[in-house]
Formats: structure tokens, sequence, C-alpha cells
């Protein structure tokens, strides 16, 4: 698993560079900070995602690489502006200065910027399946659903109004359903897509392990925010405690944080097993989501 | 022409209208932002040179508000974040608080964020002309083209990087092309892929009229941060000279700067010459943009 996650990484990783150096260099410092913050660490987690879905479904890998790369240019995009001194004002980031600490504050709001213009870009320039064709305005329609005012934007919105304030459980499902389910549910939808009719047969079930494994993604992240330590997580350990955010652990206890993570793999699994296709992979990821330490 | 600015002003401020309706009201405040941002003040010119141009080419107007509208949101996002702190760092717009005066600095990062996606869930989703059903994934790359790194956010980096230093008259319009000039190029582009292959036909043409007008639309703007008033601008008055931001007077006097407008004006008409339609309206637009007085 953790040898499929590299291999798609480092692809992922090569798209994106090429991507960036199809712009002029007149303006090197642009660039060069959406370089920053699209390839320097990352686990490529969405990414992955689209090329295990699109695998499982029978789509040459090549024909995946354009949704990847754009759902990775949204994400990444998404922690540039989320790490700002106006948001969650974050100096650490994969074990390196955030963008804006690293170029400055402007930099990093523009970067930002035209990273996810680059989402658009890719997915409407880039190469895809030749069955995912008449997918395509599909794909553009549902990355935007998934990214804007009905998804991770107002995950954040409602995460940042929620800071300082007693949340109730249904609130914080709520809040990361948007924050970063709406985005991992979108790379297998993608994923998905790319197979033309055979991925839309299968796609209600693919959303169900996508919902479970978002949320349990967040759910790992609150605990390691916890039980890990600053090094191992490229970000400071202990920040959601000292910014008074939410967390599962906080409102559920550590033990029953892991519980909740436990239930969301099973679910995760149920999903999969109503699905006619070698689901291995999407399976070692679900594994790996809820026993990964950083 | 006023009129007819006017009448497309109130049909597309309708158009944005709905489409923020469409949100569920759970996180009212974000909703809110995008509206205050959207839909307060403004002359809507790119809007305006998308419906001039397709109704040049007999597109049904019912058809034309789809990318009117995207383009929209795509520049009322730039306006948001360009007007932040860490930017321009402006508290007066269209005669209002800036975004992140009334609401504050995260809500309006985040509003920037997802008015550019609600450009490209506007235009993967919304109603076009039957002819441009086929061109409709390139309205994505052209806007997304001319939003980007390789249009307006490179003119902004490019324009944030100028401040406070001697920019040649060149290196001002290297500036004014892509931060200004990309977006309302790409109008009059949407404007003609939603008339198919009739529009592709004149496109060569209407590029530099759009060109001109661009350029034209922020000669004026910057005769008008002299001569005019910071009531009728609905901007702080002499906020370029006060930021040391290079300008067409500054580089060429007033008057010069003036006889450019007019030179750009007659560059704008001579490649409406060579259209075989009628024109008027695209003619009348031109002369707005130098003779307007905010």
């Amino acid at each position: 698993m953790i040898d499929a996650l590299q291999h798609y990484q480092a692809r992922n990783n090569q798209q994106l560079n090429d991507w960036l150096d199809q712009y002029p260099v007149q303006q090197q410092r642009l660039i060069e900070a959406m370089r920053y913050g699209l390839l320097l660490g990352g686990k490529r987690a969405r990414p992955f995602l689209v090329y295990a879905t699109g695998n499982m479904l029978g789509v040459d890998v090549e024909h995946l690489d354009t949704p990847a790369s754009a759902i990775e240019c949204i994400h990444a995009y998404s922690l540039i502006h989320d790490d700002l001194p106006a948001m969650d004002d974050d100096n650490l980031r994969r074990g390196q200065p955030t963008c804006h600490i690293e170029f400055d504050e402007a930099t990093a709001i523009l970067t930002g910027d035209a990273l996810q213009t680059l989402a658009f870009t890719v997915l409407s320039e880039g190469q895809i399946a030749p069955i995912a064709e008449a997918q395509r305005i599909n794909m553009v329609k549902q990355l935007a659903k998934a990214s804007g005012a009905a998804g991770m934007c107002i995950g954040q919105a409602l995460d940042l109004e929620a800071e300082n304030q007693a949340v109730s459980l249904e609130q914080l499902e709520q809040i990361h359903r948007h924050k970063t389910g709406a985005l991992i549910k979108c790379a297998v939808v993608l994923g998905a897509l790319s197979a033309g009719e055979v991925g839309i047969k299968v796609l209600p079930q693919l959303e169900k392990y996508a919902d479970a494994i978002g949320l349990a993604f967040q759910v790992q992240d609150d605990i390691l925010d916890i039980v890990s330590d600053t090094k191992t997580l490229g970000k400071p350990q202990g920040s959601d405690e000292q910014k008074a955010k939410s967390t599962y652990p906080a409102l559920l206890g550590l033990d029953g944080a892991k519980q909740k993570a436990d239930a969301l793999f099973e679910e995760a699994l149920s999903a999969l097993d109503a699905i006619p296709y070698n689901t291995k992979l999407l399976e070692d990821f679900a594994r790996y989501v809820i026993e990964r330490n950083n």
C-alpha cells in the first residue's frame, strides 16, 4: 500500500511540475511559490484516490493524471490560504515554513488564487480518458461543487466560526464533511467519471466509501494532533488545543475518537463489499487512513 | 449606450443573485459576503462585453447569461483579494467599505476563493447557447487562462512587485495587459464562443478590439485617479500617487495619457471596422471607456 501511495505520489509530482513548467518565466516568484505550495511534501491522498479508483475500474493510468493533478491543485491552494495569518495563522506545514512565511502574505494569497485557477486549466486542457471526454464538463462541475461555497469553502468558514465555541458532534461532522470530506469524495468521483458509464454505476457505493474515509481522515488527524509530535506531523503538535478547536477527542475522549475511526473504517469496507471489482487498494487506503502516524 | 449598460447590468445582477440563492443558508455569513462583493455596485463592464459581443453575433440574450455571470464572479473575487490588507490595503470600493472591512479578513479571503469557484460552477452548470455547447469546455479553458498565473494573477503579482519601483512604459503595459486586459479580452472571447463557428471567424478582430479597450480602460482609470474625486470614483482619489504606483499619467504626463487613451480608442474602432456585423454597441462602449468619469 505504501508502495502504491509513493508510486502515484511520484507520478503526480511529475505531472504537477510539468504543468508549472508551462508558465512563462516572467514572474518567477509567483510560479516558484506555486511550486513550493504544490510540491514540497504532502501525501497526495486525493490524487491517490483518483488513481486507485480509476485503476480499479480499468482506466489507463495516463488518463487519470488530469483529474489527479486538478484535485491536488485545489487541495494545495486551500492549505496555503488556510495557513494565512487571518485564517489559522500557521507557520509550519509539511515540516517547512508555510507559504506566507517563506514568501510573503500577498504572494501567498495570489499563489492560492492561481493554484485554484490552475485546477480548472488542468481539467479543461489535460488529457483524459476518451470514454470520459463526455464527462469532462461534469468533472469541472463536480470539482467546483466540492471546492466552493457548497463544499470546502463553507467547511472552512464553519470551522473558523466554531473556534472558541462549544460545538456538538453533529456540528463537527458537518464542518468536516464539507472542509475535508467534500474534496476526498470528489477524488473518487473524478476517478469514477474517468471510467464513463462503468464508473457511474458504482458511484453510490464509492461515495459511501469516500464519506467514511473522509471523516476517518479527520478523526485520525485530530488524534495525531494529541498523540504524535511536531517532527512526525510536520506541523505543530497540539495546535488544535492551543487554538481551542473542536475535535473528536475533545468531544469523545481519545478512546472514543479511536472507536469512531474504527467504526468509520468498517463503514468504508462494507461500502466496498458491494463493488464488483478488485477493491484491495481502496481497502488498504482506508486502513492506512486510520493507522497512519502523520 | 448608458441605457444598454444599465439594462445588462440589471440583468446580470438578477442572474448573480439567483446563483447565490442556490446555496443552502447554513452559513449565511459567507453567502452574505459573496452577495456583498458581487452585487453592491459595479458597472458590469465584463458582462456587458459578453452580452454586446454575443448580441452582435445573433446569440439570444438568455444564452449569454452564463458566461456573463461567470466572468463577473472572477472579477468580483479579484477585487476582494486585491483590496486585502496584505495586497492593496483599500478600505473603500464602489463607495462602500471593502469586504474585509465590512466582514473580516478571513471571510474576505474565503469569499474571494468561493467566488472564483462559483465562476466555474456557473460555467459548467449554467445554460448556454446550443451552438456553443461544444465550446463549453473551451470557455472553462479560456476563463481559467485569463484568470490565473498566465493572466490576471500574474498581472497583480507584477503590479505588487512594481510598487515603489521605476517602471518603463513597456513594463506598465505588460502589467495591465495581464491584470485587467486578460479578463476584458476573455469577455469578448466568451461572447464570441457563444456564437459557435460564426464567433470564431471574427475572434482575431474582436481580440484586437478588446486589447485596445482593455488598456484604454486602465489608462482612463489612472487619469481619473488624478482628475476625479473620491465621491465620484467610489474609492479614494489620489491613491495611486499615495501608493507610489506606476501610472500612465506619471510616465506620459496627463496630456500624454489622454492622447494614449484616444489612440487606443482609434485602435479599437479600426479593429471593429473589419467585422461584418453591427458593431455599434461595441463602438459606443469603447467611447464610454475613455469618456467615463468613474
